[in-house]
């Protein structure tokens, strides 16, 4: 990714000047702080990272994640409201989980509030009321799937959220959620500077396709594979069930084919992977279709993992919609191929058996594996170290096994895609041996 | 059930003379044998039993399953064959490693074939080979879910069946399907008997649905709930998640509710099941629809499960179809309530966010978890014991914790279903508190 | 076993003339009810029933169990206790909550108390405090293992249990526990009647082990064997790693080995497994050791799976101690066996590689699998229908398929076992081959 | 960790001059290749990176893996061998799959072997055999957990292991094994030197404990972190259960305690977890005796996980022993605290009721999950790219989210370890309250 051109300072209410809390209640341990001047490079490569220094350049870098030892916010008088948006992801409980216990038992806030069903939470006319959040209420919430705090889709008038961020005197907001849940953040974090407030917007970005730029791991996404390789056990078996069976899944990745790709290397049961970064052709000598009956009839089955949004250029010619949230609606790929692929075999006067398997709602909705619950622990303890420290208008990611802090606008509108000649999907093209799918 | 006009005997190739090789191989240890004269009684209410003593009638009993101590094949002379015939369903592959195990290492029978893809591989035309089975090959196949020797839907003709046993020198065919698979072994066993062949043919009945006549529990089903289960706190975390939230989860059961009402009791989330056996209605004050509206509006979610053959009569209108297993093609009362609830609440200006999930596909080709794995190794050797012992046009079964035989004919062709007054069915109502969904 | 000598009455605590109020609650569905006449019978062999009949004899059987149309109890004066006593086991919070949402909705019982820690909770110097349970608290109870209200070890003083039962006016007292909570509740209820008093005792057997006699099956046994497999696949894993690799897993099973025994039929990779309930040699040219020794020099490893209670006759000449509970207190075969082998090995200078397992305490502290789940379910509703029924001195069994009602009279004190000529034990010496181990 | 003082440089059998089989079986799809300068830095500090430019020092770092576009080895004459030693390891037989396929289709390397039971299989005298690797061979086994090939402890002859090379005229020697198998490694490969043979050594460093010098991750960890916790919940379901119930879980960790931290964090049931890394007290008022015995007395159940190198300075005085990998045998402070806990509560005398988890080989001969999976496939895929490279005396290893080459001599001998004021131990300290257990 081309780093150059982006500012990775992070935004600051006004001078943290607190001693922490956090230092108080451990007397016999020595705590370690994080110091602003701590960083993680984005970049590895020593040649290039050489090339820079001796260009003048800044290292192109991210501002570590931790506590510090001042902070900005009294915590006596601290009000915080967190809010889960978009759909369901492996790890939202979590998340919410060590927020609240950070904030509770590492700086001692009392007030900590949840604002049910996503951004409709802040806006009157809906009547979904606010929860009191405390350590008791929230212990036990990880063991479940889902948002303790419920979400919604969809955008909501960004003064209207002010309004009540004002009214309810809040002073730091946690918003989980995808790519439009943080430029709605970095939108409340605009509209709260332009009325002078001091609160802090931070994002935890939420994506199970493990698309959010700038972020090199998101959570639940661990989670979203490990199931997904059942679903593709499943698959197998019913193709190796079945004279010239098919088994068809379709995985998430709107925009990007991470889950399917990995699922893909974890349960090497595999024969063709069609994600967005990679096009193909249904017809002709090397499509799908030939390829696929090429395959049946020299191995007797197949498998097919096809991510959401791969093969959009398909229906170039329908019109396009919209969901609840302002994103385009794909046309489902998943569908398409169910159709079609039968109707080609009928045409070929071939016999097949095709089953397909659509997992999406049982893979979001479960309760994160070990890993990424480890993953999420950190994610909301240093969202509130950083909101504490009085840092805003920034998300928490990940690089290069380091937490680090980034800026909303440097991430925000861009996504993450598998690089079709990167590590991940040459090995996917060496598990399944698909080729390329195309006939130039 | 009534069980007076049902002839429980089993039909005999011939007598049982040879002392069963059982007995030799382990001569430190006492074996147990079952004589042909231990029963179980179907009936276990004492009163009714007194009733039927006292008038002079026969208790209606089966024939009690083990090893006998005498044979009927000579085990070196003997060749068996084993086909798996119709959808996929957990513990396929633990009846075949039993069966094999049992005829190999329990009776030293050497020659065993697995038949591939169901009725299919009898039938020259269709080309697939023979697999020789040995306990090498079968000892790890449980690990994986499906079948090891695939499996087709679909009648085949029964004198080519025949033609193909007469042919590879068959003296056991053991046939794993569902109600078809049995009235075709039914049909196989009367032409054996018409052309004076020797030749016992052994069912075992699998339904994951646990819809088999005469027969209190199939296997698969345990594990099929199980799994299930999954599906429902997947769709309960979505129902919860968002405001309305509707889950909706289609379960396997074309005739008969089990699986149903069975996992709504074990994963008590669910608010609505809707099974073949009971009827409900869509419209009007107690329908479906508003009693659905009703509770959106005070609690705010709804978990709805479904049994594929529920609510066929929405459907009386349109034309019957079959599939190619000869079932009648059920109209899909997932997807007509998946568009229907929408609809609904569109009239009625309500908002609502409905998530489907149908697992069907992953139930089925999933592994037998611990319980079903060991009723699927008794069935498995009960189904070798019985055939060695010359019985023939019979099913294994279980009734009252033990295994029995059951007559082909009194079994094929009727379903067990659930009762709407049984315990079973009431502990749903118990669960769900649904109500009656009936408007008179 | 002998049923010749056993009342199967149940005591009444008086007459129940109440219409149950479960039959309003649901005016549009037919409930149906269970008459005290309803029975099931124990003997299932036609050729027996019959004899007993003609004999004039009454058949064995006992009070089927479910909702009565007449109560005893005014729910809305009822005060009800309950406590689970002795060794953790999957299931007890299931049972909890069955038995509280049954209480509340079925019947509007309002006052539903918790004792904490077993019988120590009745007994005033422990200090433990009593819950007031509502279905808000028990809700969510089922995702963990363990017991909701605690539980301990050990008797406690009879009639201070008894004080504190009418202290506290409570009319019915749930026990939930092994051999000795019944025989406590036995106690209980006997102190009871002699005080005059109209409290119900009802038991709910609890045993891991399944060898509670005049009860087919108890709770938290199928997830028992479920997670004993998951030791066994890892001690095959570890024995077949090495050279000479042996994997020895101790599994529960005081006095009997039924979890030993169906744990090996669910995961066929044990060679030998050790029960209480059949005896076998160490030494001599048919025991353990050498026949162990045989298998390592053919097949290069082993896989042993000894039951607690098994081969206690080597610890004769030990002095006998008890746990809390007042049970003997068990020598460790698992231990001794671990020092056993090696000392064999080195003797005969043969190299070994052993790994020994213990998994009791993580089987037993998880939840309940789907199956147990379910029958909680019932165990928990059917408990209390019985004593709102006014029925007490009983636990809630299972027979044939249906649940009964069983007086703690004809079960405590004694215990079901492994039949070594039965199916069960036969099939696991047809599944390891282990031969008798005896010398003579 | 100083890196100043160590040759990343990886050194080379020959000049790889033979173009590359994987480009031409896969005509339609561009394969990209890395190059040899392709290098990941370990430093991501920007001031220090900038630091050692302006001071003119090479940066740190080790060459990328991958597959090159130029080969050494001529695959048509090759003959390679595989070796897992040591302990076993969730992802031994993924990594002995990946390094088949990878061989086999993508090279068309057609003799692989398999030696057994770890460096036994090398020496003639213990007479195992040697076994022919193919894709169908090895393709299930990753179901499976343990290693296919077996293993051993112990060091061999390194002369004997080269004699045995030579003659069975092995190009590439692949061993998969902990610290002491990477340091034979290195010895076999200066054997070899010596010799002036051109066989390629490549270790595959295996690790539980993820304490491999050099390597930010090993295979097997996640796994082992996902089942510690079930122990973890066992435990706390313990505890919870009784009154005054302590969980003490024995976990692995022989001279690091990433496994105990990073369990801990995944399931935050945890009150107390002792580390190798991390100096405790057992008496005095600050020592973990008293600790316990304070939260026992305020929350009534406490949770302690114990890695087994923790507290080794307690055994002082007790005699040093070694297995027979010449491992120091460590004093089982497991057993030690189930000891003197009791003992300490009876002096204090205050009931309580401790409970004893030790899962190790339940998580050690478990199959890997997902995540391990896939990665233990790039490690096996990577190993065979290096070596057909001609690179030798190396093992394959992971940093900054790379697979990279680092040289055995940079990485044997040495170990990793949690550091105390680092932010996982930090994380630690925080989710248990624990503080530092020292009285100074």
């Amino acid at each position: 990714m081309p780093f150059d051109d982006i500012d990775t300072t992070i935004p600051m209410l006004g001078e943290a000047r607190i001693p922490t809390p956090i230092q108080g209640w451990r007397k016999d341990c020595q705590r370690s702080f994080v110091s602003n001047g701590e960083r993680v490079t984005v970049e590895v490569d020593p040649g290039k990272l050489t090339e820079m220094i001796q260009a003048g350049k800044d290292l192109p870098s991210f501002e570590k994640a931790g506590p510090r030892s001042k902070i900005y916010f009294d915590p006596s008088k601290l009000k915080c409201a967190l809010v889960t948006c978009g759909g369901l992801c492996p790890g939202l409980n979590g998340i919410i989980r060590a927020t609240v216990l950070e904030l509770y038992y590492g700086y001692g806030v009392r007030h900590i509030y949840g604002i049910r069903y996503g951004l409709q939470g802040f806006i009157p006319e809906y009547g979904h009321d606010v929860i009191d959040l405390s350590p008791d209420m929230v212990g036990n919430i990880i063991r479940k799937g889902g948002s303790f705090l419920g979400s919604s889709r969809g955008p909501q008038n960004i003064d209207q959220i002010v309004d009540c961020l004002e009214r309810m005197n809040i002073g730091i907001l946690f918003m989980i959620g995808g790519d439009g849940t943080l430029k709605a953040a970095n939108k409340i974090a605009d509209a709260i500077l332009e009325r002078g407030l001091k609160i802090s917007v931070i994002g935890i970005p939420k994506t199970i396709d493990n698309d959010i730029y700038m972020v090199s791991r998101s959570f639940g996404f661990d989670t979203a594979v490990d199931v997904a390789t059942q679903a593709i056990r499943a698959a197998h078996n019913e193709a190796e069930g079945y004279p010239h069976g098919i088994g068809l899944i379709k995985l998430m990745g709107r925009y990007s084919g991470f889950i399917a790709a990995t699922a893909t290397l974890a349960q090497q049961d595999v024969n063709f992977v069609l994600i967005p970064e990679v096009d193909f052709d249904m017809e002709g000598p090397n499509g799908l279709l030939e390829t696929l009956r090429k395959r049946l009839e020299h191995r007797g089955h197949a498998v097919i993992v096809v991510a959401e949004g791969a093969g959009q250029h398909f229906f170039l010619s329908a019109t396009e919609k919209h969901d609840p949230s302002g994103n385009v609606k794909l046309h489902d790929i998943g569908l398409y191929l169910k159709e079609r692929i039968p109707e080609y075999f009928r045409e070929k006067n071939m016999k097949y058996s095709l089953k397909y398997i659509d997992p999406s709602y049982i893979i979001r909705s479960l309760p994160a594996n070990s890993n990424d619950h480890v993953f999420c622990s950190f994610l909301g303890r240093d969202a509130v170290h950083a909101a504490m420290a009085g840092k805003t208008k920034m998300l928490v990611g990940h690089w290069n096994n380091h937490f680090v802090h980034v800026p909303l606008e440097a991430s925000s509108g861009k996504r993450k895609q598998v690089t079709p000649n990167g590590r991940l999907w040459q090995s996917v093209l060496e598990a399944t041996g698909q080729g390329s799918l195309k006939n130039d």
